[in-house]
């Protein structure tokens, strides 16, 4: 088919099937233009993704003024939500106001840069051990967890092998119906309820000694693996309908807090979190344990860290003036900033 | 604060800067709102996320034959580029437009379940190595990329301990400066250019007795990812002036087409194909090698197959009805059918 040129091209596009619709921001659309009598009946794809009306930084500081708000939701605290139309009312953001903001909330809310790490045996235990012992030793909330004084209404399973462990679900699962909570009538409503499609659970270890993946050692370190992935199965699919052939299972390495604890979401997302370099298959380090006892306290293990945070800085003080030179220019490159693009292309 | 309601909330708000602006789809800005004499001056953080005019799939089908179309890029063959603007112009979406579509094009616009697989030594023998093998006599083209008779504009380098390996930029690069040239002069242009952030090459194995890393044997297969890291590293350095410190190197496995060859990517971005299911670390790959010369002859590797693709029907055919269930509501769900969302939670 030729391409046609401007006005209304798609009054004789006949519309089949919407192939998938992503909240309306992007989608896909199988059909077929009306045969005008030169043939043309052969599928047609409409791949669509919503663009902004603001192209630059500027413009779109400019138009914030003379957006109209709407409420809709509001915590009582330092975060409100609003439907934000533009001008017109057709064009429309979801906004999020975050007033009074911390410093911890911009920094979170500031992109940084990720650096490779690659944490050998001796790095892990000069440098990075005796930081995850001070780190540990920080987070007095997870006793109360794994013992269900605190999240119980969030508790699916408790047991496992060795000092065993509990399975919760995670607070990073947003879209989970609420309230979440332990009454069985409760739960048998969330059987196979369409926000399954976001599955988040936790195994989290009840052994104070292990901190991370680093301190699993041979049949028992296994054990605990298939221990651990055998109830987020069974959890997966006895509570929520979700089958085993649809769960991906892992550690995080470096994890968010230091206690043992096992990640279960759907392999169907690609989720920020699930990348090679943070995520150990369960299944891949109890083979590894089963190999070679000592896989974890000999290996190499490769990461990222954000720049500025602790890690980063234990680790390579020496380069990071040289990489914030990059980064610095990437940052203001991502916020638009033409002049910081023309100087690190002219930079060497 | 307390939340505002209606209105132009946003007259007060004083910008200081834009923290982060994904194309104005996605952006953070960080300002105060002006002191109106009741001490509200503290930072406060706006994340907006531009949302759609179309709310469900039918809504949005509606509204096609009312956008009004300006071309912006034409292959000259099946593929042409719009910009589609909704009713006012304020409105607009980037239209990819195939026409006429293959089933094969159809196919991959469908969304469809992925699968997680473990493939353990015997089903890799049994199952898995006979379709590698029949797959990689199939790819002519290979043998042409690698002596450079092919693409040889894409080629930074060729060598490499074995039998060597090319490194290419890869096709999937489409940010990359126009044209693709061997031409010192135009790519002494590419050093730090912005859309190096998006970097993206490929290390491509001459040997063709290498189909994937599950040939890959002791020291002399190590060194082979030793050497692939290195050259890599170098032609992000030299080629684009990207840090060893921002990449990501890894193998697929299963890989899009079976002759080793090695990805690298920058690791601030989540790209899909970086899913610990599906990419392997050129790092630990070289030091499992070193600990144990047969790992990835006797190694249980997981990934993922899609619904329909060969692989799938191989490895689990007793499992795909039932499976097939849980899709296609999956599927009818995320195109938006609140039939199918009440069906599945009905079902059981």
């Amino acid at each position: 088919m030729a391409a046609f040129e401007g006005g209304r091209g798609l009054d004789a596009f006949e519309a089949e099937r919407v192939l998938s619709f992503d909240n309306g921001r992007a989608a896909t659309i199988l059909g077929r233009f009306h045969s005008t009598g030169d043939g043309e009946s052969a599928p047609v794809l409409l791949k669509l993704s919503l663009a902004s009306p603001f192209t630059t930084p500027d413009e779109l500081l400019q138009g914030l003024a003379g957006m109209d708000l709407t409420l809709t939701n509001y915590s009582g605290a330092e975060y409100s939500y609003y439907d934000a139309e533009v001008t017109s009312g057709l064009c429309r953001y979801a906004m999020e106001v975050i007033s009074p903001a911390s410093q911890r909330q911009i920094t979170r809310a500031t992109p940084v840069e990720r650096y490779m790490v690659e944490e050998t045996e001796e790095v892990f235990r000069e440098v990075v051990l005796p930081y995850q012992q001070h780190q540990a030793g920080k987070i007095k909330w997870i006793e109360s967890v794994v013992s269900l004084k605190t999240e119980a209404e969030r508790n699916l399973f408790i047991g496992g092998s060795g000092l065993g462990f509990v399975v919760n679900i995670d607070t990073k699962w947003t879209s989970h119906a609420r309230p979440i909570s332990a009454d069985p009538t409760v739960r048998a409503g969330w059987h196979k309820a369409p926000w399954t499609k976001d599955l988040y659970l936790l195994a989290i270890s009840r052994d104070p000694s292990l901190l991370s993946l680093r301190d699993l050692r041979g049949e028992e370190g296994a054990e605990l693996c298939d221990s651990m992935r055998q109830a987020l199965e069974d959890c997966a699919r006895t509570v929520y309908g979700v089958p085993k052939r649809k769960l991906r299972i892992f550690f995080h390495y470096q994890p968010q807090f230091y206690r043992l604890h096992a990640h279960c979401t759907t392999c169907n997302f690609v989720n920020p979190g699930c990348e090679v370099e943070r995520a150990h298959l369960l299944t891949t380090v109890a083979a590894n344990l089963r190999q070679d006892g000592a896989y974890y306290e000999k290996a190499t293990l490769v990461y990222t860290v954000r720049e500025g945070e602790t890690l980063c800085k234990k680790l390579f003080p020496g380069e990071l003036e040289e990489l914030a030179h990059h980064q610095e220019a990437s940052q203001r490159m991502a916020a638009g900033d033409e002049e910081a693009r023309a100087a690190a292309a002219a930079a060497d």
